[in-house]
């Protein structure tokens, strides 16, 4: 067996046992493997497999301003209440600028710093192989894999990325708030599909009712699924946690109810499908983009860009 | 030769010469096989390809509310005025609710309605083979192809699409308003490297002024690429017309300026790339999930869902 082996095998035992401060350790260390794209990902991959399938996956989304950090701190304490472990990707998209995080608002997540119960990692899409549709998926799987027993996914749901999450988790959680303007309008259209659980937060303020009474209006004509699941919706405050409990109990019945109708498993297979998918055609880009047979992909540009080829016949040289 | 081959042939030429109410309806039926993802679109582009390379590739974005729409069609209008013909492309991204545009004033642009000189076209990312990725640079070709001397794309610039929309286009515009809040305090981290050129328009409002110094302060800062070209930051009120024939002039003095350094080449390249391996991994995906040896990516997942295996070993399944 390999050095580099041997490194996998102590940091995957150090993740999925012993003390926790060591396994916080180890934990940190494998999604940073998946943040660098690493190499030795496929053995680690591996060495998790037999480990997964066991956390709730539940994603959050909501455009920027709805109180998205605030609600995951608040339900990752109702959570805790309960006494189950709380795993959470903060997932930010990256900034071609900085390559940082874009929500200063992170820092609130402090709050269960000392909580061996909870561990909470921020991610950026600065990778190659296809950004956080592709790293996403692979932390949550090392979290599933190490035993926390719900998995929250933060995304800032502006454009695809409320399709993206409602693809990767068991339970979609969409958050909205009131007097987002034209944003929110805009979002709504695509947001009626997505969610298993809406939640408007900021309860508190003019319009919050309003907010969650045309939504009820909307979800109400929009022909879903036709499946018999009717996404409640759900007023929070999450500054001062009025309605957290609430939410965690739908995301409990929403469990209950797709483990039983055979979603839940509908859902893991799709998620399972994306990932080997996007694994599959990040090495396809590298194959094609590297050396070999098929750095022919630069020249096939070329020949494209000039109007000497198509884009199909140009394809068809790269994939025979 | 086929009934296809000789319906392609028809519409192609169709669509190339001919009189302008034939040529427009012989483009949306070509645009419509795009979106349509139609099998005939190897041999449509086989057939445009020597035609393409000519018309200036803008790409207009900016955060919902600033006013692209507004901005689009007084642009489209300058440019009728120096005597070029246009194509328009508005992005939309699509709802998963309604399949459909999401923004009620896309009906502004009937302005041109009477105008042979001027193409318009709203997508919508319906389609399975990669949306937007795929279906935009097709019908850009299609545009480019058929003569306009311009082609202007006009995308909804939220989340990674200000970074798309900037490896599509020959000059990218990015579009800014004052009083815009979060979301353009977020949103300005992520587009300092993909304008090539800035335009506060709203200008009439309080906060322009600020808005465009704190912006060139911004890009002051932001180590660009180290190239000669300094993206200007214009200001204009759309609804009046105001500022817009200094937004053409810069655009022209951007195309001939990326000539002249071989960027164009470059981006061109680029965008050449990104069709060539968004249809490689189209044909890809397609196999994957239909009939015969590589219909294994259901039981793969499968697999992969149930801890039986990993998303790496399913993945090298896939590609052997």
């Amino acid at each position: 067996m390999s050095r580099r082996s041997d490194r996998v095998d102590d940091l995957v035992a150090q993740a999925l046992g012993g003390e926790a401060t060591t396994s916080h350790r180890a934990v940190a260390r494998l999604i940073s493997l998946v943040e660098d794209e690493s190499p030795v990902l496929r053995e680690v991959m591996a060495a998790l497999a037999p480990h997964t399938g066991h956390a709730h996956v539940v994603g959050i989304t909501g455009a920027p301003g709805v109180g998205k950090s605030t609600s995951t701190n608040a339900i990752v304490a109702a959570l805790r209440a309960t006494g189950r472990t709380v795993g959470v990707l903060a997932v930010d998209p990256s900034s071609p600028f900085s390559g940082g995080a874009l929500l200063g608002d992170r820092v609130r997540m402090g709050d269960h710093a000392g909580d061996d119960g909870v561990y909470i990692r921020s991610m950026a899409a600065r990778g190659h192989l296809g950004g956080l549709s592709w790293s996403t998926p692979q932390a949550m799987r090392v979290l599933d894999a190490v035993g926390y027993d719900v998995v929250l996914v933060e995304t800032v749901g502006v454009g695809q990325s409320e399709v993206e999450v409602a693809g990767l988790a068991d339970t979609t959680v969409v958050m909205l708030a009131p007097g987002m303007g034209d944003g929110i309008q805009a979002a709504k259209a695509g947001i009626l599909e997505v969610g298993d659980l809406y939640v408007v937060n900021k309860a508190d303020r003019d319009g919050a009712r309003r907010v969650a009474s045309d939504l009820r209006a909307m979800l109400a004509l929009a022909d879903r699924r036709g499946d018999a699941w009717s996404p409640p919706v759900l007023q929070t405050t999450a500054q001062t946690g009025d309605g957290v409990a609430e939410v965690v109990a739908a995301l409990d019945e929403h469990r209950a109810w797709s483990r039983e109708s055979g979603e839940l498993q509908r859902r893991r297979e799709r998620r399972a499908r994306a990932e080997i998918e996007a694994i599959a055609v990040a090495a396809l880009r590298a194959r094609w983009s590297g050396v070999g047979d098929h750095a022919q992909l630069g020249s096939l540009a070329a020949a494209v860009a000039a109007g000497e080829s198509d884009p199909y016949t140009a394809a068809d040289a790269l994939l025979t």
